[in-house]
């Protein structure tokens, strides 16, 4: 079987795979994506909200540096990829609660939120509906937060794809930048021995590739690349996200220009209006092991939505999808190279990096993702997110190896 | 262009043109089925209810005789083609309602039922769960109407298209059984003469066929026929429908053995349980014009439908659309021959036959079109519900000919 050599492989091509594939490849690199079916996991059915401040709400604080970091790297990520045709939109998120313990639930959170140093403008009902019009007039708070944007992950996905290419083609690489199957094995240097130097990815055809880098990016997959050290846990669970996509009819238009995030009896839903005249809403959390699109999911989602902006039931529905995303036991992502211990030193394993587990924020954490990454391969990482908090082997206790020189 | 010649052209191929056209072939005619996409209009999306007795419900009490006579053809009629295969299904059907008012409702319906002669049993709510474990407790009443059955209309297009295409090959017939394009316009033996014979067919690539007769069954697109004479009034309108299917997990299976009819709120709501493990939800009717899916027909079928079946919930949505159905203004199909005056006396224009305007009761009404449309060619026609009720021409107001001997 042929045998290429590339710079890095980056095994799955998500939005994280991606973005960090085209990083690699602006870097001077010579990059393969490796995945069967790109961009038709989770980034699929991504809402594409980058929305650090408003996540907040789920009460996992240790990710906010990181995701307020990757938020200031859009612009600059997104502008050689064209931000309008990425659907990248900067306007405000309104989050919004429907009773008077979603009222006190919002409240909670905009302390939470001030006191982090974030900007949350307390609006009155009034204000919001002279914001966005088809608002309810039966809410029970409003809030603007400037900082929270969006962007629409499928066009996203589809020009990082289009951008890898244009590279490829620009630089006469000589194999190809996407590679339509599935990773089967990470080659190492000593091939018995799964801490040493990673020099190579086994497809499912049966041929190899030659690598100066691997990049674990395939979601919930990960786990089950042979070739990864036994004792590395990478324990990824997947949970069920519905989403409803809806066409606003012309006569309704523009329906909303801000991103919607309410509470409702408790219950998160958000509505993301795109440019092209749709609307994305969203969505559950199933941990019920259930791939389809769930009918109640379905429905709490549409009822839901009403109560904060009720002409929704005016709108064609014209999709509804369910994917799964890769969690983590924390909720923050696997995201750094392996520690092994060799003799009495900790060192990692070359040639390896992880990145997933990026649950709700994958596409929110794509940039600093990617440039972390990068910054590992040039030896110039900063570690103070990685180490701590995000290393992949931190719900792993590494086992020792003898040095075998 | 090649010019083909028919003892009968059925314009559309929904349910009710194909069931005509295996009728004609089984009968010893040759025929041809034009349409551009058979079986993708009314006939995919619907739900297949066989129910003569709870459509009584919508006060078309004119109906009813041709309803039940098309009942009682369904067993024969289905038989050659595959019961089992076609999803033809004589389970009883339950119908139920939600609160005192749906209670109400639903006693006054079975007065009149009872009036007509049709068998209603009253069922407790204990009985009723007895049979469908998964009804709600929390119902307000129950009936068992043991002659409603149902069909699966997708199955049973499938079906007939195979037998038509057998026949064909057993009959060598030199033509196309179907011809996927449009028909343009009816051709007269008299060209000018939209009063005169029909005689043929003009297709959009060109062609024309010539025929013995020619059967209008192409829906809402009926009017648009060129050729038609032009004091023929075919009011029809589209009345849009939401379909939801919902796959049952194993461990809930069988879910439902009968078709569930309810009322909620007054709103009617169905669930008719197929073979295959899947739900069908219906239906809504929608006059906005809108083709689309409705977002919040959609909610209010997911909505009632949990109020009858609350483990609705936790099914599986795999698919939602919308269909437009011909309806005209008594809710009475258009079928027969279109009156003409010829000098002093009345007469039908020869080689036309018009059936379509079957709104909800297009796959419950299709053996007793295809047997009529058959007398009506052999000359045997039982006039009884023909002339007065579901000629085509009652709406319209015939100008008179002169005879061009």
């Amino acid at each position: 079987m042929t045998q290429h050599s590339v710079d890095v492989a980056v095994i799955g091509a998500g939005i994280v795979g991606l973005g960090i594939a085209w990083t690699m490849a602006e870097s001077g690199r010579t990059v393969a994506v490796i995945d069967p079916a790109p961009a038709t996991g989770a980034t699929y059915a991504a809402a594409g909200m980058l929305a650090p401040v408003s996540e907040l709400h789920y009460q996992e604080e240790d990710l906010l540096e990181l995701m307020l970091a990757s938020a200031r790297l859009y612009p600059t990520f997104i502008e050689p990829l064209g931000a309008a045709e990425a659907g990248y939109r900067t306007t405000a998120t309104i989050t919004v609660g429907s009773d008077p313990a979603d009222r006190d639930s919002l409240a909670d959170l905009r302390q939470a939120q001030l006191a982090h140093g974030l900007s949350v403008e307390q609006l009155t009902i009034r204000e919001a509906r002279s914001r966005e019009p088809f608002l309810s007039p039966r809410l029970s708070s409003a809030f603007s937060i400037g900082q929270d944007h969006q962007v629409d992950p499928r066009r996203l996905a589809d020009r990082l794809q289009s951008a890898i290419a244009a590279m490829a083609a620009t630089e006469k690489w000589t194999h190809d930048a996407f590679i339509q199957q599935n990773a089967v094995a990470l080659l190492h240097e000593r091939p018995s021995d799964a801490g040493s130097r990673v020099n190579g990815v086994a497809l499912a055809d049966g041929s190899t590739m030659r690598t100066g880098e691997v990049i674990v990016a395939n979601g919930l997959s990960a786990g089950r690349l042979e070739g990864l050290p036994d004792w590395l846990a990478l324990p990824l669970r997947p949970v069920h996200g519905d989403i409803i996509r809806l066409r606003i009819p012309d006569r309704l238009r523009p329906f909303l220009t801000s991103t919607i995030r309410g509470l409702v009896r408790g219950l998160p839903v958000y509505l993301v209006p795109r440019a092209d005249g749709t609307v994305v809403l969203g969505a559950t959390q199933r941990e019920d092991g259930s791939g389809g699109v769930s009918a109640g999911g379905v429905h709490q989602l549409l009822r839901d939505a009403q109560v904060l902006v009720p002409a929704v039931t005016e709108l064609e529905l014209i999709e509804v999808i369910a994917r799964a995303r890769p969690a983590t036991p924390d909720n923050a992502p696997l995201l750094g190279r392996v520690t092994r211990r060799v003799d009495a030193l900790e060192d990692d394993i070359p040639g390896l990096i992880v990145a997933t587990g990026f649950f709700r924020h994958g596409v929110l954490l794509t940039p600093i993702a990617a440039q972390h990454c990068l910054h590992l391969i040039d030896g110039t990482a900063d570690d103070r997110w990685a180490l701590a908090l995000f290393r992949p082997d931190r719900f792993s206790k590494p086992t020792p190896w003898r040095s075998e020189k």
